[in-house]
C-alpha cells in the first residue's frame, strides 16, 4: 500500500472494534432482518458507511479495499447490513482475513479440485456432468429435474447452486414471488484468479512474505501460493471488483502484462519473468456468474432476506449463500448441505 | 395524508428545486454514468440521501412515497443516481405525477390493452403467443430464437423484454460478462394494481377528485378511474414496494378487504361496497416479474450501465428501460424499439 497518513493505524484498530461490536448484535441463527438496527443498515451502502464514520483516508482506504477482497463488490455496491452479516458469519475482520488461526490459513496439498473430484469418484455414475438443469417441475408425489434431453426424478430435491443460476431456471410450479425477488437480487462478486509461477520463491530470500494488499493496482491482493522454500515459487492473486469488470473486457495478454507489471511493482524486477501464468475469470464463468459468493444491494435483505432458507414445495435451498456461518467458504457450503439434507429427512 | 408539520411545504418545494437543478446535470443521451457526479450519486441509496438532505418529517415521507409511487421500490433500495435519471427521462418530478399537463394526464378510451391487441390483429399469423423464449442461438449469419419445440430464425434479433427475463435465456454465445452482470442487477418493482368499481363516482357528488398519495396505508396511491360524471364510479390505485411483497403473500380475500378498508378510510362509508374488485399482482406474473419498470441499486450503474444499448452481435436491446427519455412508459418503449430497428438498419 502506498504511504499512510498518521492516524490511520489508530482509526482502524478503532473500525475493527466497532465493525466486531455491531456485528455481535446480528442474531445468531443467521437472520439478520431481525437485528435491532436492520432497518438502518440495511438502508445504506457501506460506502455510505465509511464515508459517515470513517475520518482518514488511510482507514477508508483499508476499509474498502478489505470490501473488494472478500465480497469482490464495491462497497457502493453493498448493504452495511450484508457486510456485518458476512463478517458475523466469518466470526470477524481478522478471522476472515488473517492467515495464522484464519480462513487463510490452511490449503489443500494438491489443490481444493481434488474435493469434488473424489467425491465424484466415491459417487460414481449418479454423477451427471455436462447436464445443465434447465427446468424443475414439481407434481403431487415428486419432483422432475430437466436437462439437455434427459429427466430426472426425486422425492425431493436440494439445489445447491449460486442464487442467480437458481433464479434463472424454469419452474412449473411458481417459486413464491418474494422468493424470486430474493434470488434476482443476489448477483456474484466480480473476480479474476491468478497464479504464477516462478523457477524460485525468489521474494522468500529478500525476507518478503509474498503478501500483497493493494488499494492502487488493478492485480491487487496476493499471496504466496509455494509449497515449500526449496521449489518452483507460485504466487496466487486476484483482481477483484471493478477491475475485475474492466479486466474481463480485454484479452489473457493484456491481463498477464498487467498483472507482471503490478509484481514487479511489488517485488522488484525478478518478478517480470514467470515460468507460467495460469488465469480463471469467473465473471464470465456460466456456472458459477461471479466468485466466490453472493453479496446483496441495501433493501434486500430486510425486504426479502427472510426466504433464504425457506423450502418451496419439494424444493430444499443449500449453497453457502445459505449457510448460517462462513457463508461464502466451503464450510458454509457443507454446513448448509447438512440442514438442508436434515430438512427433507424431517418430512 | 396525515397531518404534517408546518415546515412542510417550504421544504418540499426546496427540495423539488434541488432535484431538478441535479438532474438537468446529466447527459442528455441517458449515459448517466457519464455526470460529473455519478459515482458521488451512485455510492447512495436514495433513503441516505433523504436522511442528509432533507430534514422536516413530513418532506422525508413525500419523498419516500414518490419513490414507491414511480418506482416501485423502497427508498433504501434504489441508486440516487438512478432515481435522478428517472426524474430526467420524465422531465421532472412533477412531471412525472402531474396530472394536468404530466404523465398521468391521458387515459386511452377502452383501456391501455387494446394496443398489442390491435398490433397484434394487423400483424397477423407473424405473432407467436404462448411460445416463452428458452435459448437465442447466434451463428455466423443469422440468429435462432427457440421456444417449446419451435425454433426461429432471422438475420437480427430485437430483445424487448424486462432485462430480468433477458437474463433467463440460454445463449449459445454468452453475452459479455459485464453485460450480464448488468441484467442481473436490474430487478423489477413491486406492485399490485387494482380497480375497484362502484354504481357511481360517490366521491364527486362530496366534491373530492378521487386522488389519494398516502404514506401510511397499505392501498397508497389511488385515482378517478371514472369515464364520466354520469355511469359507474371507478377507482385505480396501487399497493406498492413493502407493501406489495407483504399483500401478495396473502390472498385476494385479504387484499380486498385491506383495499376497501383503506378507501373507506379515504372516503367514507360509501366506499364499502364496491361492484366489482379486480386486481393484477404484477409481482407474480412471470412475464414481467414486476412493474413498471427496473431499477438499480447503488454501484450498479456505474460499474455495467454502459452495456445498457450496447448490441450483443446480432442481438439489439430494446424495452422501456433502454429509453433515453420516459424510461418506464409506453413512450420510452416505443423510443427504444425505434432506435433498435434503426440499428439494425444501419448494420
Amino acid at each position: 500500500m502506498p504511504k499512510l497518513p498518521f492516524l490511520f493505524p489508530r482509526e482502524l484498530a478503532l473500525l475493527q472494534r466497532r465493525w466486531n461490536k455491531e456485528m455481535r448484535s446480528l442474531p445468531v441463527t443467521a437472520e439478520p432482518w431481525l437485528a435491532a438496527k436492520a432497518r438502518q443498515w440495511d438502508s445504506q451502502t457501506l460506502e455510505s458507511w465509511i464515508l459517515k464514520h470513517v475520518h482518514t483516508r488511510g482507514a477508508r482506504e483499508f476499509a474498502r479495499t478489505i470490501t473488494r477482497a472478500v465480497l469482490c463488490a464495491e462497497p457502493r455496491q453493498v448493504s452495511y447490513l450484508c457486510f456485518l452479516e458476512y463478517l458475523r458469519q466469518g466470526e470477524s475482520l481478522e478471522s476472515l482475513i488473517g492467515i495464522e488461526g484464519g480462513a487463510q490459513q490452511d490449503k489443500f496439498a494438491g489443490g481444493a479440485w481434488q474435493i469434488p473430484q473424489r467425491m465424484a469418484a466415491q459417487l460414481g455414475d449418479s454423477v451427471q456432468l455436462d447436464s445443465p438443469v434447465h427446468a424443475v417441475e414439481q407434481h403431487h408425489d415428486g419432483v422432475s429435474v430437466i436437462s439437455n434431453g434427459h429427466t430426472y426424478r426425486a422425492r425431493h430435491l436440494i439445489m445447491a447452486i449460486p442464487p442467480v443460476l437458481a433464479a434463472k431456471i424454469r419452474y412449473n410450479q411458481p417459486l413464491p414471488a418474494k422468493r424470486n425477488a430474493l434470488l434476482e437480487r443476489m448477483p456474484m462478486g466480480s473476480v479474476i484468479k491468478i497464479h504464477v509461477a516462478y523457477e524460485r520463491a525468489f521474494w522468500r530470500l529478500r525476507g518478503l512474505n509474498g503478501g500483497v494488499v493493494s488499494n492502487n493496482r488493478v492485480f491487487n491482493v496476493v499471496f504466496d501460493q509455494s509449497l515449500d522454500d526449496d521449489g518452483m515459487g507460485v504466487l496466487v492473486g486476484f483482481i477483484d471488483a471493478d477491475h475485475a469488470i474492466a479486466m474481463s473486457a480485454t484479452d489473457e495478454a493484456t491481463r498477464r502484462q498487467q498483472v507482471i507489471s503490478d509484481l514487479v511493482h511489488y517485488f522488484g524486477p525478478d518478478a517480470a519473468h514467470p515460468i507460467a501464468y495460469v488465469e480463471q475469470d469467473w465473471t464470465a464463468e456460466p456456472w458459477s456468474r461471479g466468485c466466490y459468493v453472493a453479496h446483496t444491494a441495501p433493501g434486500v435483505i430486510t425486504s426479502f432476506g427472510d426466504t433464504l432458507r425457506e423450502p418451496c414445495g419439494r424444493i430444499h435451498w443449500a449453497g453457502t449463500e445459505t449457510a448460517t456461518r462462513w457463508c461464502g467458504y466451503l464450510d458454509g457450503a457443507l454446513q448448509s448441505g447438512i440442514r438442508a439434507a436434515q430438512e427433507v429427512l424431517n418430512r
